[in-house]
């Protein structure tokens, strides 16, 4: 005659695959818990939400709220890193129960006198349990109670003082706990709101052919941090394989000069413990990370678990890597491609631990020089359950740790990359143009099992993707995008090159002509139709509106007119709210009725209201459900608007 | 460096709260369960989904298909009533991956020397494992190989004959099983599939005012069965409690000769195991089971665990019972309502556990007698625990016991009884009228959760419920009310009188004027304007169609009149459909333009094709999706259409 409990607490959510994951929250966020929550009969119940953060012996617990059709909600607020645990009790509310009854006993008509004994009977236990005080009020309640006419009985019993002693004394009948209990990772406030620049070190020089230097990646942190990002990605800053190398546009074989890929790591003069010398020394790159730590600027590095042919672990562990039938280390290949200028790992080999190992010892070799975030090289080719262990075991001692997952992969994967640790991902972002699209997508992305964990990362390009949209719409279409990617999620970024609209590709794919992946580059980033103004106000306005900085509350609403789009963004307590109207089209002027959520603004319809637009502070009074917008590309291609008070 | 698999099983379906209930079937039911399954990188993957019935320490293996986005699909045929697990296995298919990538390195025209080493290696290794018939094949299929153009290799190691043998000797290679194992409930078809009868035993005489017998019910039995029933209910037939008794229509005193509600159980006479004397022995009871059973009648018995203040329960387990502070008896209350001719038992006192066990011997008691199916009363007023186990107790030496949850209550509490253990279950049928409440309804009840394991019972009325629809809209409301009841769900029922077209209320409420719970009814059932044999054509239709025998099926189309709903059913394997089309307008015809889902029907949309109603035998020739339907209460309100092939 074992019971589970007596009331049920079914469709928690949170919870992902049955508790197999965490869910994700940043240092500030309302995390929020729903269940389902009932027993049999007509008693009342109560129920609290309960965590803890890691370590942490003690529960708190916070009220949870009944709404519709038994189902009931509870939030907290999430305040250290790490993780928390969570879980639900409910209990039936005897005294609540006895109250409610008493009231519909005199509505009735009927005598009271038996059940208000019951209740009186029940606040006496509870003055057994409770301090002092509160015995003392309990008492004075009953004197009172036992006076008063007994139409006044169910206001005294529902006395908000006496009802805070009862949910604390109440012995709480058929009491039940949710099992297993739920965890959640916390993060600091960048694992959930950044912004992005990524380049080349070598090509931060100015001489045509000749490697830039750490030092020439510090004479452009002002630059960057001037457009208001706040993490300065870095690609690959280890040696370079030499046999093998690539030359020009990924040609087979490297001419004299040619640099080859950064993602070609290792040489003799190093793996993935190394710096490039051209690129300067271990200590300039310390001083390089701290140069931008006063410019607010954090630096991420590429973490490509991948080794040229040249990379020392070749001689040390051949065991490591993967051997053909002949004995020769096979070269990465994906029939009927064949990377010659690159070993992948092989992370099921007998001797795996010790790959493991050194691959955390890798990882922790740069968190001692300062590096917290790491931008993780085609994830999806590695296995899960080595992700899930090195994530655990960095985080473990580094909480402030932030992995982003460059999973370019099948969606499930992709997420599954997020579920089991990493912090934050790539996304399909550069491949979705049109509006239903882009609805459909983030739609996807805002479903609360999504939003639960996943953190969408919009690139707007990256060395590897030039989207046909950028190769040609022009200026209009790289304004577009960055307004697009800096307002559908709270993580976006711009790879270098953008922001002077480079739009030349090898024709017909996704491909940089002349790409910086196998050559130096030296940019005029002051070039005349840079969109620098535009990218400046974008992060101004992300850092000044919360609405802007959460993940997965996203909604899209009406708009007349399939080249606009039109949503909104609510920040993570729900108390603020931007619109965003974009024209996608960035050859042609147009204009759309969009429908504005009156509700979610907190507009009545009956009166005019005022919104401002935060990118051109025009202010425009508009009024009731649908208004008008027009938008022209280039110039003014889209509006992020407020509600003025 | 512990792992739990290196293939991710997730998002598998049925699976109830992670595996804490069991899905449902019954037997002959193609029982389908679907995941996804992916892992890291391109390697091709197998999966098994695995079975065994409870006892059996063998799993069966059948192997699952893949579908789009990584989700997979596998299913078995129940054979077998108690219990089912089952789980899931996945593995890397090194061998199809590698013939994959022979495939590719051939088309793009690289050497396959090295490729094919491994294949072949790998199918020396599988030659020692397997027999050795399986075994000279390999060497005769590796010889083959040897000497064959490398354009005709990718051929010879996809031959059906080879995978097999790879499917049960290949090396699984990241072998990982999903956990939990799930578990279904496996029922005989009367759980999923079956016509109900409801009728008091007392009415059954024909002499007023006089307790009518099992032997009067016995010369029902042609009767009810000739219509298509295939179970019979019989109202409570224990004796009646005599003080508190209520009179005719629920007056709080009863007048002389006045019977007492069967639901006030229990009397100096006996309680839950003794039948009432006015009925006759429990000799002449068990003479009624088998009479029945020999026309195909399954007898279901009524289980109101709740007692009249003159059960004997009271004086020998007063504390089985609820006290007032008084020391006296709580009859049963729902604030302000009072009904003192009952005493609910207490499920939670100290002595539970004598009570419980009491009530599991009342059960067995039945179930000796010859009773398998138990209709209980108001389970929703009894604790969850209490109802999982005894169910659990029951049918762990009774897999054929069949119980039906009587709770008109909150979706959620409903549903949760089914969860733990009610084979069917009452439904909010009655009341959902209009096509908009009964396309959201039965959408509902056809979602992927609850068709794993609700069985949503139909009876058209019952002693407490006489719908405003049948009390206003007359003879057609029967019929439209009883086509809907008999081909929304396998489960339905009528109460008696309603094949009559019983529809005097008490004004303003559900109630039957003149209830039959109060008093002994004598029917004319060949009044004029009776619908037997609309019923009788009904049960018969549903007997011939598969279509018509499964739960959840079930698909709405578009019709342009609301006054007529358009839906279909299909059989558990998909292979048959049915088409309905109702009109809810029981006082004018109505006729609409449906969009028959041909790709359902197995119809391409260029040729005539002809559909047959069941009803009548009509032929009707359609074309395409769009087709016409009048239909006219009354006389022909309906049709239900199979395509004549």
């Amino acid at each position: 005659m074992e019971s589970d409990g007596k009331i049920a607490i079914e469709n928690v959510w949170p919870e992902l695959e049955c508790g197999k994951f965490s869910a994700k929250a940043v240092i500030g966020d309302i995390f929020t818990v729903n269940a389902d929550i009932f027993t049999h009969g007509t008693d009342l119940i109560s129920a609290d939400l309960k965590f803890r953060a890691e370590g942490s012996e003690i529960w708190e617990s916070v009220p949870m709220e009944p709404g519709d059709n038994d189902a009931w909600t509870g939030s907290f607020e999430v305040s250290v890193t790490g993780s928390y645990e969570y879980t639900i009790e409910a209990w039936v509310d005897r005294f609540a129960t006895q109250a409610r009854n008493i009231a519909s006993w005199i509505r009735g008509g009927e005598s009271i006198d038996a059940d208000l004994k019951v209740a009186i009977s029940m606040m006496k236990d509870m003055a057994l349990r409770c301090g002092k005080k509160d015995s003392a009020f309990i008492g004075k309640k009953i004197s009172l109670i036992s006076r008063s006419d007994p139409a006044d009985v169910p206001e005294l019993l529902s006395d908000p003082a006496l009802l805070s002693i009862v949910r604390k004394y109440q012995e709480k009948k058929d009491l039940t706990t949710f099992s297993p209990i739920l965890k959640i990772r916390s993060d600091r406030r960048k694992a959930g709101f950044s912004s992005w620049y990524e380049l080349f070190p070598r090509s931060q020089g100015n001489k045509p052919g000749v490697s830039g230097t750490f030092g020439d990646c510090e004479k452009k942190l002002d630059y960057i941090s001037s457009m208001g990002f706040d993490v300065l990605y870095l690609t690959p800053i280890h040696p370079i394989g030499v046999s093998e190398r690539r030359g020009k546009n990924g040609a087979r074989k490297a001419m004299p000069g040619d640099p080859g890929s950064p993602w070609a790591i290792g040489s003799s003069l190093g793996g993935h413990d190394a710096v490039n010398p051209e690129l300067g020394t271990m200590d300039d790159f310390i001083h390089l990370i701290n140069a931008a730590k006063k410019k607010g600027l954090e630096i991420a590095l590429d973490l490509a678990f991948q080794c040229s042919p040249d990379h020392p672990y070749v001689k040390d562990h051949p065991e490591w890597f993967y051997h053909r039938p002949d004995g020769t280390i096979r070269y990465a290949e994906n029939p009927p491609k064949k990377y010659y200028d690159i070993y992948p790992l092989n992370f099921d080999s007998p001797e795996r631990e010790e790959l493991w190992k050194e691959l955390k010892r890798v990882i922790l070799f740069w968190i001692q020089k300062g590096i917290k975030i790491f931008r993780v090289d085609n994830p999806h080719t590695k296995p899960l359950d080595f992700w899930k262990w090195i994530i655990d075991e960095i985080k473990r001692d580094h909480d402030d740790v932030i992995f982003l997952a460059e999973a370019f992969t099948r969606p499930k994967l992709m997420y599954e990359l997020s579920k089991i640790g990493f912090s934050m991902s790539y996304t399909y972002f550069t491949w979705r143009n049109f509006d239903f699209e882009i609805r459909e997508y983030f739609t996807e992305l805002s479903s609360p099992e999504l939003k639960s964990h996943f953190r969408p990362m919009l690139f707007t390009n990256t060395p590897d993707i030039l989207p046909p949209i950028l190769q040609n719409g022009g200026r209009p279409a790289f304004i577009m995008r960055s307004v697009l990617a800096a307002t559908l999620s709270p993580l976006w970024g711009i790879y270098s090159g953008f922001e002077i609209c480079e739009n030349e590709a090898v024709p017909g794919t996704e491909e940089y002509m002349n790409s910086e992946k196998y050559e130096i580059k030296n940019r005029d980033l002051d070039a005349p139709g840079n969109i620098r103004d535009v990218i400046t106000k974008l992060n101004a306005v992300r850092r000044s509106e919360k609405a802007l900085q959460s993940v997965g509350n996203i909604q899209f609403h009406q708009s007349d007119n399939p080249n606009i789009i039109f949503y909104t963004r609510r920040s993570n307590d729900g108390k603020e709210v931007v619109m965003v109207a974009v024209n996608l089209n960035p050859y042609e002027i147009h204009s759309a009725t969009v429908r504005v959520p009156l509700s979610l603004i907190g507009i009545n319809g009956m009166e005019p209201y005022k919104v401002r637009d935060l990118l051109t502070g025009d202010l425009y009074v508009w009024h009731g459900e649908y208004n008008y917008v027009r938008l022209i590309p280039g110039e003014r291609p889209a509006h992020i608007l407020k509600v003025e008070r």
